[in-house]
């Protein structure tokens, strides 16, 4: 299918690809919780024609387009799960769940595979090759659903896969790209700290898990700071902090959650050792004991370097995608990585930013939006690069 | 009524006595929320033929055995509300309320002024003056029954007042008295941190409320050791963490809570003043904004030179008693001062410490328990200290 | 002798004295380097016929004034040291030595004793009893010459001991007096911390023990607030550290130094138990090692009942005082307890302070200066218990 | 000059360069302070029959061996400044000035370049263009001697600059190369944080500047963990502090140094803002004042592709040489920057690490030692380099 072709079908699908991305918006699901969204897509799916497994790995659903068993096979991905964050926008399409919002994108990204598979069913005779749609449950929470679904079959006779996250760190018109290694490995960790409560007026005869748990997190930053390899990019956020009901009553126990980021497994390795050191350290200096619960994260997302050439080769042909943006790894994880282990393919970033319309705010942020003039390059790319693909394999 | 009849009396109530306190034992009730407990206070009252009120200042309850308006009053206190702690003891008589608790010997309080409120009714012939029984709810929880009770009239026409508590910081066999300031001012605080969250891999675009409020905890124990007179006993206990769901998202809004206990206005104030300058501070350092809500707390309770006088020589008395111990101010806080603030009167401790029975956990702790052998103590000390003030009033 | 006469005698040493104070104040020397000093102070007391001893304890000055061996005899004390500070007043009587300054106050207590000395040494025929003048080196720095004055016969035949201590915590025309336990006990604490230096750039391969002294230091603030008993006072100042000479060179040492004050050995304890705790954990959590050299200051000052009635009774009848003042203990460490452990006695406090003429600012700062009309109380103060003493022993 | 042939001569020098390094090891002399090392480098240069000029730029040397105007000319420089550590090590050439030591290897530099001058001085025959040898001083310390050589003319007429380091982060028998950005910008800083000392005992009535240094250095770590771009490369090393002369004194003022350390303007920027954030924050919090040295450092050294494809190529002929290792960039500073600003070239290091001599210290260690057989490779790559970079030109 020419490009111009492509942007045709795409512009027409617009109204059609807003409203479905909105509907997702207003009924987000969390991640392993989602019924209504795969149900709804697995029916959107059927009535486009296509052949639909719901349930795989759990909650994923698979539907293909298939045309000739012998022709390559490429497939593409969405994620649908939600996050437990409280919309704050105002706008028709707020969610309905409280304390549950699409503050990532996935809604979008589940609307621009499912406009993909709309176009491609209605265009079936265009196709030289088949073409896997898999949209997946739970990328948001350790273990994903990637893997499950890949378990499930999801990727058999599947010869190459696209993926796209939308981003309101580029601006509406650009498309991302990156060779190799894109994102980190995205590990949590939760730490039970226990004392010994007392009444709040007598801390001398307590074992203060609060006190302890201010001075672990911020001993903490001196393992970023100074164990880490300053050239090996780290994060480490702690991002939960639990304890205590009462005010006149010093807890027995604390809880600290948070997440440690790393490229490489050396740095890693690092930040195991000084999260345990400095946990460690405490139980001599304070008399706290703790239970550490240590989730290693997803692998890197690795992207390969011809089915990169082939996603910017696409962007650089869609008009509406004015310029085409080499990115920095990113040190958030994405289980796309699980895909990209077993099939080769590239993981793309389509701009949504856009601060006319509010739509500059962080990704997890509770105002997060999205420019969805953006999706139209979404979709566009993802096509361009399906045909660029089979017209490569087949020749 | 001589001192040998009050011990006899005494231990001839006490196993209703441990009936009534492991009843208020199971069934638990939070501060402002007591229903069932009063109500079982008021009938008990009520059958022992006394003028029983409910709810005097909301919840409280309170009982009068009139011999003559011309005679003297003492009224006698009690407390009946338990803490948000799940009982963690392994004993018959164990809190079947989930997370509810009496950890701090309410319960015991109770079943000592029924006690006495028994022996009392039951020989009222002995009695050279009328006594009040006050059952306040609500004395853990600012801004306490006490105040309220007062507002309804439970002090009205009372000349003198006592009360007790229970402690794990006195063996059994020994009652703990202080002249003057007793008790602290206990405030509370709860500070509201609001940042701005972000994906937890890219700090830099978040205003992160967790680093903040990890620094305002830590930078608080400097308003301790460094601004507060070494002389001026002073307690800052941070007791309450809250913030973030989810290990990838740096949250919006951390909640810190605790408490601060002073003697005196003039450390209460530079404590007020530190915190806030701990809190604008991190304003221009991190960008954060706040919300705090301080509440100061019950003032001290002064106890009155006479009618401490009076309790001393009543213990003296008692055969049970072994060792008088004059005590330290302590720094919890209690609303019997709102009491003393209007009648002149004592609060006195009696030891229910025993390793033997486990009971020798701290106040507030989820194993807290009392040795009941206690509570013998307790009542033949009020009832002797009623008896001594009677005598010294009609002479 | 009878009061108005101590007064006008004292009156008309007036300018003598400030000229003394004012020697000193120019001349000062440090602990345990006192040369000229005590020269000047045992010529003085040389030429008011005084037998005087030099070189007692290692650079004392011990000035005996004979009566008869049968009567009591009293002795009074005074310290001669100066502080490590830069004098920062611009007064004509300014120190002349760089660095050094008679920041306490020393240079008066000199003065004053000097001056008692004089008039006691022209009034022989007024004294029922013998005086011994005792002029102390090295008061500030442990372990203080006190102890070494004490071992080499300073308080032979010695019945009661008088001290005074000027003070800008009270006004002109106020004595300060306590009956019992004064002062703390100030323990002095060294640690060196050792890591490993490396290039600045390079944090990772070193083990830096800057940032293991940070942690040490602010660890330790939660030593005072979580694990010392509210009640006990306790006192912790870091005042020294020193690392590092080169920004670009992270070191291998960092030396951390300070005080701990407590009143009684079991707060002492609970203080070094977890000054050694915190360090033990950051062996663990950062790989350093330690030095720690931990010195027990001097005991407590405990002022005998006796004498300080005395005191107070003659401070009452100096027309200049204007009010007595009854303090609360200090956790400021004093070796005049090495004295009082041996002979009763008792150690007032002088009010110095005077915003009009700058001598506000406390003790130890660079500014530091006194208002020396208050000295003219300290004289007669001392001298007029010197009499009550007298009187009382003889009667 | 075939390679075969340079490497020929160099070993032939071998001894000679190991006594010159030694030389200059014991003798170290500090940055802007040089004497005697100037003075020997440009009394040795003469001896080989060079052009030589001293006092360049102040304290550096310049010797210039000229062949034909019209040919190109190469710069090869070293740097021969010393550091503020005293030697730790047990060698004959151990540094006899105590406190002064040759810790980052400038001493073999010069030794390295002066072999070089002596091998091209006793051939010109050979070259086929000319060359300047530029021996600076002053390079630990900003603004460093480069930027003063070349205000002093040292460059004038040069085509093209080579410069190496030792290190002991690669092993003998390695060249490590770097295309592009090598070196950060090494920014230092010092603060003096004043507040109002006070005897030790009463923190109260002070502003304790060490307790604010202590949250200053504490708070900054989170501007590296929390404001930084997780994927810019930043250190910050707090190298230096220094308050405090007295265990019982509360000092007013404290020092601390540090280093941070950048590749971007935007990462040196946050940082910038985020240090004076913390102070900001900190007057308010606490009440001090302060004052802020802030030093940018030497810009970015930034290799030039061609030359550094001609040292990578000159290496790889090198028969000692047993592998090139292409390097990450650094975060140490280097004024060779200036220079490249000016003229291509490239910066290469040599790898001196042998664990069997115990030369792996890191560099500013007190036990830095190099093997120094690496200084053959040095030399045969710099005069490979050389004939290379002339071939080039005149083809």
């Amino acid at each position: 299918m020419e490009t111009h072709v492509i942007e045709k079908l795409t512009q027409e699908n617009y109204n059609e690809m807003v409203r479905l991305r909105r509907h997702f918006h207003m009924y987000p699901e969390l991640s392993f919780q989602e019924v209504q969204t795969p149900a709804y897509i697995a029916e959107y799916l059927r009535e486009l024609g296509l052949d639909v497994q719901e349930g795989i790995g759990g909650r994923g659903v698979v539907a293909r387009l298939r045309i000739d068993e012998a022709l390559p096979t490429v497939a593409l991905r969405a994620d649908f799960d939600a996050l437990p964050i409280q919309d704050a926008k105002d706008v028709p399409y707020k969610s309905t769940v409280p304390g549950v919002m699409h503050a990532c994108g996935h809604d979008a990204h589940t609307a621009v595979v499912l406009t993909a598979a709309r176009i491609l069913a209605q265009h079936k005779e265009s196709l030289t090759g088949n073409i896997v749609f898999i949209f997946q449950h739970a990328e948001e929470v350790d273990p994903g659903g990637a893997i499950q679904m890949i378990a499930d079959g999801c990727l058999d006779g599947v010869d190459a896969i696209f993926g796209q996250h939308v981003t309101s760190s580029l601006d509406v018109g650009t498309i991302g790209y990156k060779y190799g290694i894109a994102t980190g490995m995205p590990d949590d960790f939760t730490v039970k700290i226990h004392g010994r409560g007392a009444h709040a007026s007598k801390p001398h005869v307590a074992i203060d898990p609060v006190a302890a748990a201010i001075s672990f997190c911020n001993q903490l930053q001196y393992a970023v700071t100074r164990k880490s390899k300053p050239m090996e990019p780290v994060v480490l956020s702690i991002t939960m902090l639990e304890g205590g009901h009462q005010h006149n009553v010093i807890p027995d126990v604390v809880t600290v959650g948070g997440t440690i980021r790393t490229f490489t497994k050396e740095a890693q390795e690092v930040m195991i050792t000084e999260l345990k050191k400095c946990l460690e350290g405490l139980v001599t200096t304070t008399g706290i004991s703790y239970d550490l619960d240590y989730m290693k994260g997803y692998p890197p997302v690795v992207n390969d370097e011809e089915k990169t050439d082939i996603v910017l080769a696409a962007a650089k042909e869609i008009s509406t995608v004015r310029e085409t943006i080499g990115l920095e790894p990113d040190l958030g994880g994405e289980d796309f990585s699980y895909y990209l282990e077993r099939v080769p393919g590239t993981f793309y970033y389509t701009g949504t930013r856009n601060p006319n319309f509010k739509a500059d705010y962080p990704h997890h942020h509770s105002n997060f939006d999205i420019d969805e003039k953006g999706l139209v390059n979404a979709v566009s790319v993802m096509l361009n690069s399906v045909f660029k693909f089979f017209e490569k394999e087949t020749n």
